[in-house]
């Protein structure tokens, strides 16, 4: 698919470690396909929240000495970020930070509020004063003005006011809270880190760090950090779960677990049951890298045609795009993606691809793999026709541009050029999962939305 | 003295102009002096207002695009910031922006309120949620949080509430608003630019865009810019000016004129009043550049005494600052000033300067000219010894890091290397710039506050 | 095998195209994984030559002005380079430039010249002038100082006088020329580019700008390319082919044809060979990526164990490397590679790559795949034990240095941890690239050298 | 005059001292003025020189690191250099670096040969190769050519066949070299640095390390630097001495000593002397800073016309330059230059500059003054019309360019628009720096040129 979807956040928190801004780093550096635009960590030392925050990657925002010397103490969270350009996108990175009548806090969010514009609304309404365009402003006005004593329940009374997706995790001076929406949208798990915790949109941060997986955080649950106690857990929400379908199609990284499976065998699972569904005839099966692989090999093995890695993916790609003025056809694709000539040539070839969003970079790859020879070129899409835009957190263009939302399978096929198209049933991908269509979000491609 | 104390900021409002943002810039540049860590600039196109803010220089935070493609509309006003290094700099660059309940706003602030804790301590109880550490940030909640319906009467009695110095220019999505505090601290003038109209700290920012001085906004008074209108005044505060006579002495730029008086006049006076007052035998007069030549030239125009340009500065002064093992004496100011040796050698020299902070530059510079086989050098301040810390709006070091809190004049003659030191009186200073006592604030050499 | 070798150039020639320096800009961005340090490119417009180099990636040494409006004329040549650094890396970017008694002339080299510093020692004893470390350089004065009146005797007399490996392209400022030296150690391929030529090391950087593979560059030939001619050839060198067989096990990308054969196809091959030759009982193959994908994709097809992605390879790798003080044991290859746990787990796992050089990281990946918990962990290489240094154009460690120029496979196998590891035999190799044993340099495996 | 003219070089020379890299680089931090485009340093430990060298500030191609490690060694020489933009300006830095038949040597250079192009040419013609385009390049030739056994001799001969301006260090792995043209055309001063030696092109190096000044290198002496010795002095050429009257006019230092004298009194002198051949009635005395002050002094002191800092200079001049499209007139000077309104409006004003290159600068600058409100603009200038181009180490624009070269004193004052300009006479000239006509070049005011 090639970033025509983006998630917009991953979100990271450490609890008790004496480098805990470097834990957070390496996290977020694990985490670095969830958003390449801005990221940012604060750090509480027991007196005072520190924070830094910039555009650009994780190794480009922090230095050696901002981890050691600036972003001190135990316990720190971490943000990053895909934004859409524009004005405030410097100002509109997180953690979100405040000053309030009980202390401070800072708060960092993977997800969309659904009715943040209300709930600004009747803040502003009531005098609060936004500075940025973030959703996650809200929550720390709806914090700030609640009348309980303790932090605690400020929190959960706020929370129980916002709508959506929310995977979120609350620094203060002396403590960390993290709290997962009831539908459990986005993905977010806790581990054992040396003495102390960390929590994570994805396990692949665990990984980096050395840290043991516990358990997801659970739907509408909060956890606790306190210093000294184990993690306390209350259920603020009741659960109904909703997962976003789109992390294990698209979204989460291959050795990340997310909502208790591991994600490479989702996607192989749906290459299965795409070659299944949707069979047809062929000498190889390639995926459009890196997306596709795991469900080109699921489809493989399925199907006993042979998997090759028929496209390459270039991965020096640069800011600086020069456009020569003799048009080459799909340089952009080109220099990103390209096709094993010799292997292609005069195949049947089966490319399979996660999804297809506006439908412009599958016709450039089919066109790119028929210049390179190929007799057919048979595109099997492992997940139904996205036709709806997500509330949820993801960054979807709109309804008008996503080109299932209103043509049909052959209409797109036609478009891309393809000899055949074809997706995956949306009741073959929850399977896939190993789910009844009840515990997933697939909102992208029934435009069924949890109210 | 060379950065011992540093001005908070420059301000700028440019209203009713088709390339607002660039004229904004230009006299941004032109007031660099003022602020050299952050800047920002907001603008208006009557829908919507635009920001871009970042560290570094003028020329830096912005480049043409920004200025012709995002800082759109024909209102701007824009900030430059000297900043203390630490956690949220990034964060504290100017303007500051909200949204709230009656529509967005956007404020640049030149000063220092006194009353900002309190004020902020009173907010947060009322559940106000702060997000930097600038005490600018307390005007968004004052105005956002009063009743009133109109804006006008809103900032009217906001900026009643607040206290201390305060050069302001608001911008909403149609109109501007510049106020100065009662007292005047800090320079505001008005100019007329083409049909429109332009606020700045310094006069020196009208030059580079052409404007015309039209005349000082009065302390006290409110300016309303407004499309089609000639701008409104309001008298908010009962004025008693009380103008920092540091503008004069140190701060502002030569060429520009401020509290209507001309800054390079005044320290050419101030230095024929030292002149008149602390004679001494010399053969020379030379200045530290670049803050003492004009008060040196009106030294040697009232003593007869040869003015010279005894002493260079290099313009190369670069970031970074390669410090040799086998230790050069002083080597931090010779890579910024150099003697003129041949015509200091055997010379009784008089140095002028405008000011003695810390004393360890004048003691540098003191051997520096020493070394370079001055006979005897005297020194003379062409203001009173700096004694105590200000509290609107300049970045003074802690009282006991200020050399003439605790020792006499000829413990610091002694301190400093020199032959003889002198400063000029504070009576003589006032006179200096035609005024009785009442009408500047001089706490720094005296410690006598308005409450 | 992870950067442990490195190949040192890729060069690029283009020659009658309106837009040369722009397709030799994306012809060395195809190629930019042979060198990373530096690249250049120099353009000839008829009357002179123009030149720009630096240090840093394609896309940072060269932005659109440049190539627009300083390297002009219709045709160019260009350099990627890997360099070790040092005091004059900066200087030893290519291309060469001169400028010499009959004109001006740029080269561009691929490989090493094995008898450069007895060149060099007669050409300083002769009296020339040398102002870079690079072998390359003894060519401008071999050519400048030959005495044939045409510049192609110049330099077909001096290509004789040079031995090793050079594969080059020289521009003057109405022709280009093109050589291989006999050996044709390192590719270089010919092709068609609308009505021009285009000459480069690797046949990506044809299908990037579109276009057309002609054929290799023979072994001791020399191409010569003028306006309005087809390409003159010279068999310069009498062809003893000895390929550089390690193009084919890690250098070249796999979309590339060289020396006449589809390197992705050669990788299969050899995968299928050791399947064969190295058999191992397992329930996965995976590869380190991405230098060991299709040798482990054909090891998977004729074992018949399935092929998984079981190591994942994380594209954000910047410079700045954060090192905690608490150690996190091999952190440095857990931020580029991670494994898929959930996968691996209780697996009996044959992890494919393409080489062990120093064997360290080798180690590294396989303790990694134990704490994945891998019930065993099968090494398969898709090469011979890397015995001897490559005098040829590779940037090889020292030989003590290499794993296995001391250490058996048994005693490799103990010091990286596997259960088992083998190597494919040095036939193998050579059966699995079509090819009797004399068609290609081996001599890393072997050592035996070309004299 | 403000950079209509460029000084091309500064050179430096340490020998015998254990931070020889950092002295260099701060002697070549305090000549910065004489050359902003590209710097380099190159250092000798015995045994191996050592290079860096790029385009930029000196602060910006050199860090710590750099000096600390990599330019090691007790000798080094050093350049900054005024590069005219272009294709090889990155090539064209020096120290120029040569490996050749006797060993390693490095070469600084400031100024220009006038016989470059033939010596090439002859060069050339006998094989020699050249990889850039700068004049240096030819000593390196001469040297390694020369059939001498010792390189004192090579050196010697070498020298001999060059013609033109040159104040040249050499630096080989033991030893290093500094040598003057017959005529002493640019400066180069020895100094005593701790137990070593160091020369430069301007004393100001010497006040900044804290070496002592012993004397000029003499034209046409050769200097020789051994380890444990005294240098060695050898008369090379007969010396017959056509100093740059322009180091006296607009590019040294003030606080530097040329030519055996101090260039501020130089400047002095000169503006005095104007004051007294070309007098006018007149309020005021201003510079045009920098260039203008140490004259402007002068004049003022001879005529006892009050001298004024009319005109105040920015020094935050970035490279960014926002062009609005509604014109500001002169926005590029007045961006550098702001005159002092209050004090020029209704006053006569005497403006001194140093030099008029081609008129467009004086032009802008009195039209600013004019606008300021001054009642009568007079310019003096304290060097005669320039009306011929340098071909001895100065960047002057072409003939044609230079307004005094086709326009007579009066034609000039109606094109800047002044009430009266005069120029200083070439015989006041020489008298102000104590001459007769025959010891200084003025070839620039004359046409007349040393053959």
């Amino acid at each position: 698919m090639l970033d025509d979807l983006n998630e917009k956040c991953a979100v990271v928190g450490v609890f008790g470690n004496d480098e805990a801004s470097k834990m957070a780093f390496l996290a977020l550096h694990a985490q670095q396909h969830r958003g390449q635009e801005a990221a940012g960590i604060s750090s509480a030392d027991g007196v005072k929240l520190h924070l830094i925050k910039n555009r650009g990657l994780v190794t480009k925002v922090f230095n050696e000495d901002d981890l050691e010397n600036t972003l001190v103490g135990r316990s720190a969270i971490g943000h990053t970020r895909y934004s859409t350009a524009g004005d405030d996108s410097i100002l509109d990175a997180q953690p979100v930070f405040a000053r309030y009548n009980r202390g401070e806090m800072a708060i960092v969010h993977n997800g969309n509020l659904t009715n943040a514009a209300e709930v600004r609304a009747d803040l502003i309404e009531k005098g609060a004063i936004f500075q940025t365009y973030m959703d996650t402003e809200n929550l720390i006005h709806l914090i700030a003005k609640n009348k309980q004593a303790k932090l605690l329940d400020r929190i959960i009374e706020s929370v129980k006011t916002i709508q959506g997706a929310f995977s979120l995790v609350f620094l203060s001076r002396k403590k960390m809270f993290a709290m997962r929406d009831a539908h459990g949208f986005r993905p977010l798990s806790l581990g054992k880190l040396g003495d102390g915790y960390i929590v994570a949109s994805e396990t692949c941060a665990f990984d980096i760090v050395g840290a043991e997986f516990i358990r997801d955080v659970e739907p509408g649950e909060l956890l606790i950090f306190e210093d000294g106690k184990e993690p306390q857990s209350i259920k603020v929400l009741e659960p109904t779960p909703k997962h976003c379908i789109f992390e294990y199609v698209y979204f989460a990284r291959p050795d990340s677990n997310v909502f208790g499976q591991n994600v490479y065998e989702m996607r192989k699972n749906m290459g299965k049951a795409l070659a299944h569904e949707k069979p047809v005839e062929g000498d190889l099966v390639i995926p459009v890298p890196d997306g596709g692989v795991p469900a080109a090999i699921g489809y493989a093995q399925e199907s006993g045609i042979p998997f090759e890695m028929g496209i390459m993916r270039n991965h020096y790609i640069g800011r600086t795009f020069i456009e020569p003025t003799q048009e080459i056809r799909d340089l952009k694709v080109k220099m990103k993606l390209s096709p094993v000539t010799s292997m292609i040539k005069g195949k049947r070839v089966i490319v399979i691809d996660d999804s297809i969003v506006r439908g412009t970079t599958s016709m450039r790859i089919i066109r790119m793999l028929k210049e390179a020879g190929a007799a057919e070129v048979h595109m099997r899409i492992s997940s139904p026709p996205t036709t709806d835009p997500c509330y949820y957190g993801v960054d979807t263009p709109d309804k008008d541009k996503l080109i299932a939302s209103s043509r049909t399978c052959d209409e797109i096929c036609e478009y891309i050029g393809a000899d055949s198209l074809s997706f995956l049933s949306n009741d073959a991908l929850l399977k896939s999962v190993n789910s009844d269509s009840d515990k997933y979000c697939t909102a992208c491609f029934t435009g069924e939305y949890i109210v």
